[in-house]
């Protein structure tokens, strides 16, 4: 068959979420018929995203700037703060531009059979925000798992009894769903259907 | 949202096969959050294997060295050689391991649809091969579609009058499959090609 570089790039490619070592195969042997067209302009970008793109400090979204261009961004509210388990759920509501406010992106859920506890969690950079912005708001948009729920309590928990308003996204997200794969009028819905907790 | 380094590396991940828009999000995020472990390997691999690879002239295999190492096997039969319609039909049959002979990659199949005619597959080089290494027999292993079908049975009829044995692999039920579950086509094939036992 194929011999160790093409191996070795079939293993790498098959590590990507949602490919298996089938599919790896397929892409490899795409990339190999389109070398000039996808292949090198492929390897060229995701170099030059490894190196550019860095880990907001403050928010935790991926971007070309530290802090990011939405924690940067003078127009945007500082006092309401959306909170996201993942990079992918920020863009989600990003993508929708329904809300003006900033977001933090926890890098999670709670998770025993994971092992993953609060410390786990970006929730002390939340704390301190929450403190040297003013934040009147803070609207938990966590995925309507049992997972992210869990978390969007025990956050909740977090929060109570500081001066501020925490509110949730509405139940329109339908039980089991993520936001990545939600329409932008559900998102747009479940955002001002926000309640107190 | 995104800024466009991002946006230009997820449009050219949503470009490989069995990925869109959304998947290849999904796969760009993964990546930034596995910069050591697969980012920058993944793109150092793409550049190796888009410089070191190249399609064998003989039978259109993809490999390191040209001719291939399967062109190049000094133990492998000459005068046998095994017709498919691309390189991961190849890698199929190798993987296998049940055929010592050579291979012969065609690049396609015949489509009136997608505009593409005898002269767009690698049939002349077949011709040649046939004639220079004096080939006793051409398994044609293409896939079982109607334009697979089709390629060959317009490659048995360019073959047709030349002094060697041309065949084609066998279609019928799969090894495990049940018949409550194949389609009917399979069915009536597998009974058309009965044998005796």
């Amino acid at each position: 068959m194929s011999q160790e570089p093409l191996k070795q790039l079939m293993r790498l490619v098959s590590k990507l979420p949602g490919l298996g070592p089938r599919s790896a195969r397929r892409a490899v042997i795409h990339l190999l018929q389109n070398r000039d067209a996808l292949m090198k302009p492929l390897a060229q970008e995701i170099q030059r995203a490894a190196d550019d793109i860095a880990t907001c400090q403050l928010c935790g979204n991926l971007d070309l700037t530290d802090p990011c261009h939405i924690c940067h961004h003078p127009g945007r509210d500082r006092r309401t703060i959306c909170v996201v388990e993942n990079v992918a759920d920020l863009w989600a509501l990003e993508r929708n531009s329904a809300f003006k406010g900033q977001f933090h992106v926890l890098g999670g859920t709670l998770s025993a059979l994971d092992g993953i506890g609060p410390e786990d969690l970006r929730l002390k950079e939340l704390l301190k925000r929450i403190q040297d912005d003013q934040v009147e708001e803070v609207i938990l948009a966590l995925n309507a798992t049992i997972d992210g729920q869990t978390t969007a309590h025990f956050v909740a928990d977090q929060l109570a009894g500081k001066d501020l308003k925490v509110t949730a996204i509405a139940h329109g997200v339908p039980v089991g769903g993520e936001l990545d794969y939600l329409d932008e009028g559900t998102i747009t819905t479940a955002l001002q259907s926000r309640r107190a907790v």
